[in-house]
């Protein structure tokens, strides 16, 4: 089965259970139709699934060996990336009427059920995980890596929090808020295969900053149609922007020269040609259309 | 060391994680600190601290053999009490100034940090049981039980997501918004000591049950000052009372009914005597104090 289609399909035995019809989860009663409503309003359609593709990429390079752990981890990062959408999607972060090209969750289903949607999807992440029938000796680690990938000190919800800061390490807040989970993806992807966590650290990272910077530049040149989401945020919430600091062409260098350096990272591998060629294939989804290396 | 001490001391060893200080996790860098200072707040001082009281008392009649593990479950399931307690709170939905007598979350840090609060608390309390040395035989299950205990369909999650509803099956909505963390503290406490579990959820969902009627009775019967939060709070939001629905005193009769429910329900265990106490005792603490068996 290609990889999107392993994700759609374990996204939707996910949310499956949400709904009450996972097999054999014995349910006792029916879930509250509009918040499963919602949940698969910030699942369905999804977006490039960057982070869910990363991460079978990386198990696949060292030879999936237990794709029903692989299967979990993907699932699970994907779904705490789509709750940490809605929750930054909220009036009281960035108050955005749409995301992925449709209504917000919150301007949908209204700010109780969004709130509640983030809540319920962080915990179906690590739901799916503890439900897996992949091997206590990989859920264990994963789970604890992706945990650290979302939580505090070093996960995505200790980036937003660095919003609230009077003062901003850039670094740190980047790392945290996009970096954490693509480090998550690769760390997950390897353990998942059994193979050694740390070397694949780097490109989590490195291709986390990529994105960062793909971000940065895509929130400055696309118009709202094409990005799906309102443009123009970080400037109008002094947010630090890569293509505001460095400008156009200096942005553009910088995330090339990421890309190159996630490539170069890849540690030795059984799969490690395809993996570069898929990572290279990947990250030109997330370079803006307006700079893709065709057109540079 | 007693139950009580055990509790804050594990909860003070799950904020020192989200603190960037929890041992051999080989932080990278600081956390943000009005993001751990509103975790704190969250969290210290505690209510009653009855979920993970509860859980700890069935380990211990089960012969808690392998307290890291129900620590962990007895943290996990607190924290995510207060996750509850810090969304709840929010304007969009009970817009609670209070809460154990000091100032909620929002109301102290602001509304992002009271969302990522409650987001941060949750992904420390399944970060709590990934990184406890407890073996994973015990806490793949823990985990899982945990999980549905607060997500969709059965968890507290979908049991505040049914005041969103235009239909509410009161039954469903009261044992998920409430019931569901008492069954999970029942049964991952018999897990954490390794004795079968299914025996011990009659007692986690009368429990639940007697607990919500005396929240419904102390909702009407208290004064702001001795609840520590708002009061009259369901009959302003058309939500169900036990109290308004039963009178007093036929709330006062189902609750007593339900407490010696749930000391019958006890299964046979090495501690079954002591249990039978301290269910009784644990249960006077949730009776309101103008309802106290002793005056009655």
């Amino acid at each position: 089965m290609r990889a999107a289609d392993r994700i759609e399909q374990a996204l939707e035995n996910a949310i499956s259970i949400a709904e009450g019809r996972g097999e054999g989860l014995g349910s006792e009663f029916g879930a509250p139709p509009l918040l499963v409503a919602a949940m698969r309003h910030a699942v369905f359609p999804g977006g490039h699934r960057i982070r869910p593709q990363l991460c079978l990429a990386v198990a696949q390079a060292c030879g999936d060996a237990d794709p029903v752990a692989s299967n979990a981890a993907a699932v699970s990062i994907e779904l705490l990336h789509c709750a940490s959408l809605v929750h930054d999607d909220l009036p009281c972060f960035d108050n955005a009427a749409t995301r992925r090209g449709q209504a917000s969750v919150h301007a949908e289903f209204g700010e109780p059920l969004a709130v509640l949607t983030g809540d319920a999807l962080i915990v179906l992440a690590f739901e799916t995980l503890a439900v897996s029938s992949a091997p206590a000796r990989r859920l264990l680690p994963m789970l604890a890596t992706i945990a650290r990938s979302v939580g505090s000190p070093n996960g995505i919800v200790a980036g937003q929090a660095w919003e609230s800061e009077p003062a901003v390490p850039l670094a740190d807040y980047q790392r945290a808020k996009t970096g954490a989970l693509f480090v998550a993806a690769t760390i997950a992807g390897a353990a998942a295969a059994g193979f050694k966590t740390e070397p694949w650290r780097a490109l989590g990272a490195t291709l986390g900053e990529a994105y960062q910077v793909a971000d940065d530049l895509r929130d400055i040149l696309c118009d709202a149609d094409e990005l799906g989401k309102p443009v123009g945020q970080d400037s109008a919430r002094l947010r630090p922007n890569a293509a505001l600091q460095l400008g156009l062409d200096g942005a553009r260098c910088r995330l090339e020269g990421l890309v190159q350096a996630a490539v170069d990272s890849i540690p030795g591998c059984p799969g490690v040609v395809e993996l570069r060629e898929q990572i290279k294939a990947q990250t030109e989804q997330f370079f803006p259309k307006q700079l893709s290396r065709a057109a540079a």
